[in-house]
């Protein structure tokens, strides 16, 4: 470890691949100082995953009371929630996140600044107080926040940030997006009593994942009571008494909401580092510029997480955390970050898994593209007279049929995708899913039962 | 295909892998013929699997209703069931499935012959009604069925069948074992509202699974209020007016009970074929004795499923089913099951699920045996202050630390496992598993988290 420097490691930021990064340096032996703590595990436990997790176990909850009073259970179809209560219950647990940080950061021996910093150059932070600290390398993981669109009126709506300050169901509510955010706040408010509208600039869901699966999920939307839009424009929002209206780009107003949400991308906290004066990019989204170490072009200046702006996901930011560290400090000269084959899910209802490629994007790369359907109505839905139905694909590339894409629509794809994303990374073909043998009876058996 | 034979195929059994073996065998073209249909799906779809599973899933709601309750819903702690509602339901769920198979079954042209079938020679099966019917290949897959031990008044107990035509939850049951089977009834029946009782002649459950998992479940039992008594060797049944009372080898009496389950194993459907008489072996449970091939001593007879004493699971029968067809029939003269890294799962509450070898079985046959484990609460058992933790624990072996053994104890345990069955039937090693991005917040990542 160097000695000119106060720190081995100064870690702007403390979400998700900030503490990543921090416990991992100091398990190398590091000297580690964190600026900017901010809430302990950033967007992720704070605004993004952990919250909306809880409610989203909140409105699967409330999906499973209805099918248990219609199993003969003596329950309402539609129980009501005190909503305060579950956010009680809720920020208990992400108290408990935060204890639990906090004691591993003192245990390392993190020292917090809870100040601003400013690069000054490449081994050196200035904090908002003016005093300086040096770093024989600095790891920039400060994150994004949402982006309201520059419309008039944006400021009449709200962002993801604001939808865990709510402590009841709005009545009507618009969501502006057609990602994984609007389409889990969609889901979410229109279980926990909203009246949803989803106002979707482009002519489907979720880009990046299988158009076929995204079209049942609009379909799966609908079908909650969600009003989906597509190619809808927003052109202004404007208040209404207590109100807000939206207009689109093609009629006067499209209905009075309470409130409208804005999920129309985020950006990289990189305003006021001082990068630019240090010769590092910063992108059109405020992400700095990195490679495939997660380094910039200043050697000792590196980022993970959202701000590095590859791919936003929390278990992401904390791998390529760990590997950096492993790089840095902990002699493994080649450790990065492989961003192939990352799974990922979207909390919806039912919920949407993938790993690999869409069918879409195998058929661009592959001549020989061979793609697999299972289309089903699990077990508890067909005893209840539910009508949510799992569509399963496998996307199978090549004369040995390598499986290039595993796609899952329905319920348990969040707890089944795991460990066929484990498979997937290890090469596997269609013929080593169809030589294991079946557990049944579940969802995750026809994954290996596609024929 | 031999025309000297009225069959290509005579299959004794219409249970899973009687089914599979006759759609298979239909799709490569045989003639075939099926006696002792019964009830279509055997125990699996009637007395087995598919009911446990329905029960299961109520019993699931039942537990989740009251998580609900404590997270604000406004539902009852503990919500009344119509158990009769609930059965009609899963009744019409198995209805459906048997007009399913039956549709299937005359789309291939498979004759059905509602009679007891005896072997009278290699290729000759004489119905019950003496009319003689022959073909090339003959397979039995006629089953088990839960026996009784023999102890004087065992006729007072029921067995595991008994259990699907309960209308309602007795009050006070007694299950008698130690198995699956026995682990199951308890906690369905406890969820949904008897007081259970379980008398275990063994000091432990479910042998054939990792102690460690096996103890976590014992103690969850007993949390769900369950009364499990270890070593305990029943010795009568003795009727006491509208109660059952079970007296044990140590004492008196141990409990009055409303009824009695016996869940002692099972035997093997082998009685009154003619097996003997053409030297086909029948070990001491009525199992029929195959090879590797599922073939026995006389080449044109072969049996799968629970008959066939190896794994009785219905997904191994069906896969055996296939591949002895694919062999006979289809060409393939190498096909055949392997029983290697079958993975079940047990539906406990919560369920039980393993592939591979359990620590004791790892340590016995490698030198060089690492365990990782992660104990942790899922996120709706620690927003609910539910006190529910899962265990999940690897098993890896030699240097490189291959994973012989995952053995998954917690809600999803079910429906995580598929994939990582996958996994380990390609040969993971724990670095395949390390080098998998997690999923964020899901129960599965902790499978890829362990260090």
């Amino acid at each position: 470890m160097s000695m000119q420097y106060d720190y081995d490691l100064i870690v702007l930021g403390g979400g998700s691949g900030g503490l990543a990064a921090a416990f991992r340096a100091a398990q190398h032996g590091c000297r580690v100082a964190m600026l900017e703590p901010g809430e302990l595990g950033g967007t992720c436990v704070n605004v993004g995953c952990v919250p909306k997790k809880a409610m989203w176990l909140a409105a699967d909850l409330s999906g499973r009371i209805g099918l248990a009073a219609a199993l003969g259970f003596d329950v309402p179809t539609r129980a009501a929630l005190d909503w305060k209560e579950l956010v009680v219950h809720r920020q208990a647990y992400i108290a408990n996140i935060h204890a639990s940080y906090l004691k591993r950061l003192n245990e390392n021996g993190v020292v917090r600044v809870p100040r601003k910093g400013r690069l000054v150059d490449a081994h050196t932070v200035e904090c908002s107080d003016g005093i300086r600290i040096s770093g024989a390398h600095i790891l920039i993981a400060t994150g994004a926040h949402p982006q309201r669109p520059d419309i008039p009126g944006a400021e009449l709506g709200k962002v993801s940030d604001d939808f865990f300050h709510l402590c009841s169901a709005p009545g009507q509510v618009a969501i502006v997006g057609g990602g994984y955010i609007a389409v889990e706040l969609a889901g979410l408010l229109q279980a926990l009593g909203s009246r949803v509208t989803l106002l979707v600039r482009g002519d489907r869901l979720l880009e990046r994942f299988d158009a076929e699966l995204t079209a049942q999920l609009a379909e799966n939307l609908c079908h909650q009571g969600v009003k989906v839009h597509f190619n809808y424009r927003l052109r202004e929002l404007r208040r209404d008494g207590d109100a807000v209206v939206a207009y689109g780009h093609d009629g006067p107003s499209d209905g009075h909401f309470d409130e409208v949400f804005f999920a129309t991308g985020r950006r990289g906290n990189s305003a006021g580092l001082g990068l630019e004066a240090l010769g590092i990019e910063v992108g059109d989204k405020g992400e700095v510029e990195v490679d495939e170490w997660q380094t910039t072009a200043v050697p000792s200046v590196h980022a993970v997480g959202d701000i590095a702006g590859k791919v936003g996901l929390t278990p992401v930011a904390i791998a390529a955390a760990r590997k950096l560290m492993d790089r840095l400090f902990g002699g493994q000269p080649h450790a990065k970050m492989d961003y192939e084959n990352v799974a990922s899910v979207v909390f919806s209802h039912p919920a949407l898994g993938a790993v690999g490629l869409s069918e879409e994007e195998a058929r661009a790369r592959f001549d020989d593209v061979r793609v697999y359907r299972s289309n089903f109505r699990p077990m508890l839905q067909a005893l209840a007279n539910g009508s949510q139905r799992s569509l399963f694909k496998l996307v199978c590339a090549g004369p040995e049929e390598r499986v290039v894409g595993v796609h899952l629509l329905g319920e348990g794809a969040d707890e089944i995708l795991q460990g066929f994303a484990v498979a997937v990374k290890m090469g596997a073909t269609k013929s080593c899913f169809d030589d294991t043998v079946a557990i049944h009876p579940t969802s995750a058996e026809e994954v290996v039962l596609m024929r």
